[in-house]
């Protein structure tokens, strides 16, 4: 099936281009961006253009940042296009509950995808958690925005979520894990002066989780979730790619896909079965953070 | 059916209170608050001990801040009580889903009321727009913090939602009269130097709605709505209790009940059915605002 990318920035050239090549479900026939080009793909500068010039372009994938995403994935659905959204689907929830009617309306599939729940020992995690009861956890996802994230004003204006762009990827791991669902008891923010959007963020979490979000960590980088359970502790490290149980190595690290290969097979799957994936826990707990979180000014920041 | 009130404050006081006394439906059998009383009906300090001195409550209404909501909702539901909810039905949009799984659990019903749903000409206003297109759309909700909620400081702190309190009202009728949702495309927040939440704000929805949220409004109060349709103009005016189509007066402000009286009948009706309602659209609106919200800092508030 042919599929057009939009947004061709850092996360769709590291990721997205070279899981479309390795599928055997997909073949990238079209970019949509201002300025990012795919060599030997057809390039064009809005999603409109595309969609006329390319009737054949059976999904769209779109890793636009969240604020510009809603038109574009608008017009890819009522052009009765399957769509594909990079993490988080979108800036409101509000507007991403509107995005699963007009594709429930128009008969096509929409996926919201969360890249960390394909990690290698996501889904083991999950299992073992399944019949555990957890006393207490502790979440630390700790990167360098200068890093992942270089130039990208974006991410620091408001509806850009600040170090909850990373942490939306922890809470995407938890919300699936979790044998029962956790709410933000309690949250503060810490928000550069010259920016609207956190970077760093603390959450009291229910089950006596916390969660300790930070975008200024240089050097080695953090991704690790402890649980203490009544089965004994249990740790998802590396961004859920790699299990320890009882303080002992138990998985991950050894599959054959990685996290966007697999979002891509996924998403031909729910377009053969004609079904839809948009589940907004994650961005559920983000908006709640924002909502019930308390601000604090911390220095100013600059790429 | 016996009721228990839970936070008797001024919204009790001058609302649920008469509401219940006026009810056929429901008998006034305990309160529960640390501070309030209400005259001749058993108080309690805390919600444990009123579940454990009244098993003959059936159900119970809450009308604490939302932030320590959750913990009276949830034990009221686990005793096997009914439970009612103050808007906003609770500090964030992930603890309403638990309360609503807990709910259906217990095998109880559980009301997430919105009472300004319930004006006057609410119900007409939704008949009338069911099959117009709205051009554009003006919400005006301007009230005095000071008169409405004399030294609540809760409602300035983290998760008291600020203006949104009221505003919360505003996008309750909205969501309700609409015939397509809506959703937030920016928001401006205006917040205290000394406060956490926003004292005014401007949001911009779909369908060319804007809404001019403010405490600070001295003298008369505004709370009005007015559309542009494919069919002219019509107005909601004094928070929904007066419709205007063309400019001339088309209803309203000659019911039988009061807003808070049709909860408590609502309410009735949701126990004898054994359902229950809770519709977040309004409160997915106020988090989407927080979220995607540009601050600025204005002037410190005191009461």
């Amino acid at each position: 099936m042919k599929i057009a990318l939009a947004g061709i920035g850092k996360i769709a050239l590291d990721q997205h281009v070279p899981a479309i090549a390795a599928s055997r479900d997909w073949e990238l026939a079209a970019t949509v961006s201002r300025h990012g080009k795919v060599p030997g793909v057809p390039g064009f500068a809005d999603m409109a253009e595309m969609l006329e010039a390319c009737p054949d372009v059976a999904a769209v994938s779109l890793c636009l940042p969240p604020v510009p995403r809603f038109e574009a994935a608008a017009a890819a659905l009522r052009a009765g296009c399957h769509v594909m959204l990079e993490k988080p689907p979108g800036a409101t929830l509000a507007e991403v509950h509107a995005l699963a009617d007009l594709a429930r309306a128009e008969g096509v599939s929409l996926f919201a995808t969360w890249h960390s729940r394909e990690a290698e020992a996501v889904a083991a995690a999950c299992a073992w958690l399944a019949d555990k009861t957890i006393r207490e956890g502790r979440i630390i996802w700790r990167e360098d925005v200068r890093k992942w994230h270089p130039g990208q004003d974006w991410i620091f204006e408001a509806g850009g979520m600040g170090v909850f762009d990373p942490g939306i990827n922890a809470l995407s791991i938890l919300t699936r894990i979790l044998p029962v669902p956790v709410r933000i008891l309690s949250a503060e923010l810490d928000v550069p002066a010259n920016r609207q959007a956190p970077i760093a963020a603390r959450l009291q979490l229910s089950q006596g989780i916390t969660a300790d979000f930070d975008f200024r960590q240089e050097g080695p980088q953090t991704w690790d979730m402890e649980f203490d359970t009544d089965a004994g502790p249990m740790a998802l490290r590396m961004g859920g790619n790699l299990l320890e149980i009882g303080g002992a190595p138990a998985g991950g690290e050894n599959s054959i896909m990685g996290e966007y290969p697999a979002l891509y097979a996924r998403m031909a799957e729910l377009v053969r079965q004609g079904a839809s994936d948009v589940d907004l826990a994650p961005m559920v707990l983000v908006a709640d953070a924002f909502t019930l979180g308390q601000r604090r000014e911390v220095a100013a920041f600059d790429f």
